[in-house]
């Protein structure tokens, strides 16, 4: 069997759905085994050890595998996915020894479960459509970010001499914006400050009301963006039809309308 | 009367609005029993025997006068509702003497209460919908999961030792993470990881962020998805009118052309 | 003066533009008096009464005009909102003398506010459009009780020997679910079952994705069907429009056909 | 270089990208001071006296250009933004020694941040439609401000006696309901009550209803007004489109019929 022949196989195998399900069920089987770890069963270390080493060296052999099938070797790194899966690989390859490191190998670990998201098409098309939907809603995450940076600022002048815990600097006091946006035991925060500043409601009810206001302008924005996105399609899809069957008519009266020309002469 | 006879006797009876009715009205009853049996009233306890037994045996009728009524009688068992009533209902004839099962028996009773369901087609539809809806949001649910499990291998690696009662293994984090989704005092879990990992608010901000965002997106896609469909329906309806118009308009000048031509002769 | 021209007076008086603005300001200002009751200031008490008084018998006034204004006696009648007008100041009338019978006085006269709703349109036509939303909703809001009933009585069966306070009975067991769905304090709620049942975890979870589905589904549906009418009407309209071109066109086609077939003869 | 040379570079300053970019450089830069100030580090106190002066200096700067390069100057105070803008930067340079007003300064100068939104386009854009869309709910609004005022009304008559904290008057109340309506901690206020009045949690529940069916109509009302705009938009142009394809046809048609009887004759 010479080279060429073995490459034809590889690809042949890239391809087979077989090979495609098993791989997915070792990153499922690798999901389980993160899992299985944070229950600190004592004796099962070196079955832990062993399947660790399963894991990755399949890896490190499929992503071998899917580079060698790719016609242009060039076009492998241009796909995003499979650097995201080829740095996964490779950083868990990194021996740690050291204890302290041993939770970061564990953590590196865990984004392989990642690479569930990168094979199965349906939620690489769902992330994408994500991605998509992001910088459309970057300006209004820009006006809450200046909203919460105002109103933490206030919140820190004001209420931080009273619990410095909550309103100590500015980036506390938007953490704490953030826990009342989120309804969580607010009350108790705006009672606190309620006994030295009576009028202090006011101050939570107006960023409560600004930050729900232009929430709700976000989800809508998108809602109607995607919707208008679609319907533009289906009527356009539309217009054309009607066009088409238009334009006959045209030809036709155009015809009708030379014959009624020759039969004049 | 001979067996004919009642044979049509029981399929007018079927068909009877006000059997229908009777039947809704003994499952609202059933359930009235059910709720009552709650407060634990001492003395009363007979009365609650017989009408339970008087509840399973008219439900047994009542699904024997289904099950005679429908012409092939393999029918019955393709509609999932009925085998769901029948299911409940054969059930709840078991007797149980344990006190331990006691509870079961109680329980299954309860069930019946579904039965409701099954008999208003108004709420089937809805379940029907309900249920359509699901496939549809189930890549979305995948990819919640994964963020769960992800975050969960994550939360019980770092702080697992800091208070495994939420962080203990990854099942425990996970359902401590569906707590701080639904803003249940997660600042509370928040607060106690920062003492020690004063980062970690990343850890929370950046999990509600995800979660609500794919929350989001999923519920876009439901509504978009569903008015969509009924659009496209509405304008199909349109698209349809207007070309069986304009193919009446084609007919007559391909006839106007016919008697052009005939003139010109 | 006599009988008729008062009449007319009336009549002018009670479509006068400043009429109908003072009457707001009355409620407007009966509104204030209640919730300045409620400060329970000692001295004023006196003024309190005659303002009440005042109130009292100008409605009763402003509602004569709007009666003798119409002209069959009987259509006044007929609109719910004047009967809900003369109910609310004729109860208000009734002289309360009983202290204890001096709250619902008090409660009485805060309803006087809702008067705002039936006198200003906009108001009027929310509400209105609000009530008939709700019929719509109202299988889903069945299938919802329906949903808390079988979960209630499900938990006080299996939690009600543990916490009597939370799952006594169906009926307070179905107020603790509606804490549930509030996510209010709804850990706590779980944690104390998870101590017997540790598997109760699927309950709540269970509950809490089954009525979150049916809000989603009942929102969506609300908007949907909104949505739908709006289209429809304006697609209809569009449709109305190109169907009369297309006559149009058709008529002008029957005249040329005619036309051909005199010159051809 | 005279006064008219000096006016034209004024000008051209204004519209320049680069200069654009460092006001809004400048404002984030405040911005930071502002946040940095917040963590009270004690040695640069000079520095921060220092950067404000500039700050202050560089906006009256700014603004001065600003003032200058528009044409008919009486424009300048016609933008809301200018306006905004000039009162922000002069109130900053009110001197203030007492350290009770310190605190005042302070919060002016936090205002200067809100500048980013009226300098970037896309954010002034943003709150335009923000604002836009505040009339179309201010009858919702007032809606919900009469539920809150009777429930605030009826709470404080019959729960003051139980709890003034929570329900002392009507405005106490109303804020208490606001709690209740954010569902934070809503089930101690109705326990509390519950005790007493063991029927109060119709009160609870039904305000709960009222207003979260009331928003909900909002957002729909929202999203339907939105979406119908765009839609109404949409056909509007493509039934321009199909007038102009039918009108032509409608024309040919016209000249057929004149043809025709051109030969007839």
């Amino acid at each position: 069997m010479n080279i060429k022949q073995l490459h034809n196989k590889i690809i042949t195998l890239r391809h087979n759905n077989f090979f495609e399900f098993f791989v997915v069920g070792v990153i499922v089987f690798s999901a389980l085994v993160i899992g299985f770890k944070t229950y600190e069963i004592p004796s099962v270390g070196f079955l832990m050890l062993f399947l660790d080493w399963f894991i990755t060296i399949f890896f490190l052999f499929e992503i071998g595998i899917r580079f060698i099938a790719e016609s242009p070797k060039k076009d492998f790194f241009k796909n995003g996915w499979n650097l995201f899966d080829t740095t996964i690989v490779i950083i868990s390859l990194i021996p740690i020894e050291d204890s302290q490191m041993a939770i970061i190998g564990r953590l590196i670990r865990i984004f392989r479960v990642l690479r569930m998201v990168s094979l199965i098409p349906e939620l690489r098309f769902l992330l994408n459509s994500l991605m998509k939907a992001l910088p459309q809603l970057s300006y209004v995450m820009l006006l809450m970010f200046i909203i919460f940076y105002i109103y933490g600022a206030i919140g820190s002048t004001i209420f931080g001499a009273i619990n410095p815990v909550l309103w100590g600097d500015v980036g506390i006091s938007m953490l704490t914006l953030f826990r009342v946006m989120t309804f969580e035991d607010w009350t108790d925060v705006m009672y606190e400050t309620m006994v030295i500043y009576p009028w202090s409601w006011i101050y939570y009810l107006s960023f409560i009301f600004f930050t729900a206001f232009a929430f709700l302008n976000m989800v809508i924005g998108v809602v109607v963006n995607t919707l208008s996105e679609e319907q533009s399609k289906m009527i356009t899809d539309k217009q054309d039809a009607n066009k088409t069957n238009l334009e006959h008519i045209m030809t036709k009266l155009n015809k009708i309308e030379k014959d009624i020309e020759k039969t004049s002469k």
